[in-house]
C-alpha cells in the first residue's frame, strides 16, 4: 500500500519576501514549489497538504482595513480572512499541481477542503494573546478599535505603532478530517487545514463561533498527520537540515535525531523561537504520538529520500 | 435510495442590501438561510449548494483596490478574488449549518470544496464582456489600469465612472465534480461552485490558467445537478414563485410549467434579464439535460413539499 504523508509548508512559498507579491510571481512561485513536491508523488506517495498564510493573512487584513478607509466596509476578524486565504492559497496549490501534473503527464488529482480546527475557548494562550497581525495602528485608532471590537491591540516594541494581537490556542480537533484522510487514500492530493485551520470554538449545546486567533500550521498539519495515520510528516523550511549551532562556527547539521535527543537540544536552545522551535516540537508531537518519522527539509531537497533532518522515536 | 439534490442560492442570502455587512449580521443572516434549508435535510435529500458571491466578490474588489490605494498591495484579478469568496462563504454556510444542526439534532455532516470551472478562452463572450465588477475608477485610471492589466474598462451608463467588464462564458466542466457526488451520496452537504466557480481555461498541453470572468451561479449549478445525476434541482430567489406579467395587474403565478411552456414565456419577456431569465434558463437546461424537476422558490417555502414553481419535461 501507498505510503501516506501530510507536507506542511510556509504561506512564504509562495508570497515571497523581497517580491512585489503580483499574480504572475505567485503563479511562478507556486509552479516551482508543485514541481519540487512532485518528487513525493513520483515516489508513490499519498499526500496531504498543510499550508501556512502568514502573508497572505496579513495582506487580507490589511486589504480590509484599507476598505473600511476608502470604501466604508467593514473589516472582518481573523477567522473570516483565514477563510478567505484557504480559498486562493488552496486555489493556488491546485493549479500548481494541475500543471505540473500535466506537463509530466503525471494522472493524480487534487482538492481543498476549507477546514476549520476547534480550539479551546479556556485555552490559557488566550488570557494573554501575544502574535501580532494586520496593520499598525496609531494609539487612538487602536483604542477605537479595541472598544468596536473587542480585539486586544499592543504597542509594537520597535516603534511601528500599534497592532493586534491574537492568541495561537493549541489545535484539538480538526472538522472533516474524515473525509481528508478517505481522499487521500484514494490518491487525490489533498488541501487543508490552511492558515493552520480557520480557528473555531465550542460554546453551550454543541454551538460553534470562529474566534480571532492564528493556530500554528505546523502544529495543525502534525494533528492532521496524527489523525489520518499518517506514516511521514514532512516540514518544508527554507533551510536542507536542523542545526546545532546554527550560523555559528561550530555549526553542525542533523541527519537522524531522536525524540529524546530532539526535546534536549530544545532545552539546550538551539532552536529559534517563531521559526525552527516549533517545527521541531510539531514533530515530536507527531513521532510521539504514533508516527514512524518527522522529516525537516527544503522543498528542494525532497527528490533525496535520505533528505532533511528525519526525528525518530 | 435518498433523492439528491442541489440547491442554489445568491450571495445576498448572505451579504444583504440595506444591511452594513457586519460579521454578526451576516452570521445570523446565513443561520436563517440555513434553518430554511433544513427542510430539505428532514425530508432526508442528500444535498449539494452552489451560491452565488456578487456582493462579496464586490468587496474583495473593492478591498483590493483600497488595499492598492493605502498599503502599496497588489490587486488581484477576478479568479483569485472568487477563490477568496469560496472560502469566506463556504466557512460561513459551514458554520450556520452546523449550528442549526446542533440546535435541531440532526446529525448530518458538511464541508466545503474550492471548485475551479473551465469555460472555452474561445467563448464568444470574452469578445464582448458585458458585466461590470468591483470599483468605479475616473477615465484616467481606468485606461492606466486597461494599459498595465489587459483588462476591460466601460463607462458606467448612470455616469459613476468607469468599471471593469468581464465575460460571463458558458461554464464546461466542474473540476472534481466526481468527490463532490461522492461526499454528498455518503449524505454530507457538500458546498461546491461557489460563485459560479473559479473560471480558468485550458491551455495547450493540457496546461490551465485563470481567466478574469464570472460565471453564472444557476447556470455553474446547474451543470453540477446533471453531472452527478441529481434529481431536484433548487434554485432559490426572493419570491414564492415565477410570475407571469410579474408586478402588473394581471400578475400570475406559475405552479407547474413544462420546458416548452418555459421557452415561450421567455421568448415573450416575462422573465427580467440579470433576474429571472437566467434562472429559468438554468432550469430549462438541468431538464432537458435528464434531470426530474426543477423548482424556483423562496428558501422560507422549502418546508411546503409543493412549493415554487416546477420546471418539468
Amino acid at each position: 500500500m501507498a505510503k501516506l504523508a501530510v507536507i506542511a509548508f510556509g504561506g512564504n512559498a509562495l508570497l515571497r519576501s523581497g517580491q512585489k507579491g503580483t499574480y504572475e510571481e505567485q503563479i511562478k512561485n507556486v509552479t516551482e514549489t508543485c514541481q519540487s513536491l512532485v518528487a513525493l508523488v513520483k515516489q508513490g506517495y499519498n499526500i496531504v497538504i498543510g499550508h501556512g498564510n502568514g502573508p497572505q493573512v496579513g495582506n487580507v487584513m490589511l486589504q480590509h482595513e484599507a476598505g473600511s478607509q476608502v470604501f466604508g466596509l467593514q473589516a472582518m476578524p481573523m477567522d473570516f480572512c483565514v477563510s478567505e486565504t484557504q480559498g486562493s492559497i488552496g486555489f493556488l496549490i491546485e493549479q500548481g499541481f494541475r500543471n505540473v501534473f500535466a506537463q509530466e503527464k503525471i494522472n493524480r488529482n487534487i482538492v481543498t477542503i476549507v477546514t476549520q480546527v476547534v480550539v479551546d475557548k479556556n485555552d490559557s494562550k488566550f488570557q494573554n494573546p501575544t502574535k501580532p497581525v494586520g496593520p499598525y495602528y496609531t494609539k487612538e485608532k487602536a483604542d477605537e478599535y479595541a472598544a468596536k471590537t473587542g480585539s486586544v491591540f499592543k504597542e509594537d516594541p520597535k516603534g511601528n505603532g500599534w497592532r493586534k494581537v491574537v492568541a495561537s490556542p493549541q489545535p484539538l480537533r480538526i472538522q472533516n478530517i474524515d473525509i481528508v484522510k478517505k481522499l487521500a487514500l484514494d490518491g487525490n492530493i489533498v488541501v487543508t487545514v490552511g492558515g493552520g485551520g480557520i480557528p473555531i470554538i465550542e460554546k453551550e449545546n454543541g454551538l460553534i463561533a470562529g474566534v480571532e486567533a492564528v493556530i500554528d500550521k505546523d502544529l495543525a498539519s502534525a494533528l492532521a498527520a496524527v489523525n489520518i495515520g499518517a506514516d511521514e510528516f514532512y516540514i518544508l523550511t527554507d533551510v536542507p537540515k536542523v542545526y546545532l549551532n546554527f550560523k555559528k562556527p561550530n555549526e553542525k547539521a542533523l541527519d537522524v535525531i531522536t525524540v529524546a535527543e530532539a526535546k534536549q537540544y530544545l532545552q539546550e536552545g538551539h532552536f529559534t523561537e517563531g521559526s525552527m522551535a516549533p517545527k521541531v516540537r510539531a514533530a515530536i508531537y507527531f513521532v510521539e504520538s504514533g508516527g514512524k518519522e518527522c522529516i525537516i527539509t527544503e522543498a528542494g531537497q525532497l527528490d533525496n529520500p535520505a533528505c532533511g533532518t528525519r526525528i525518530v522515536r
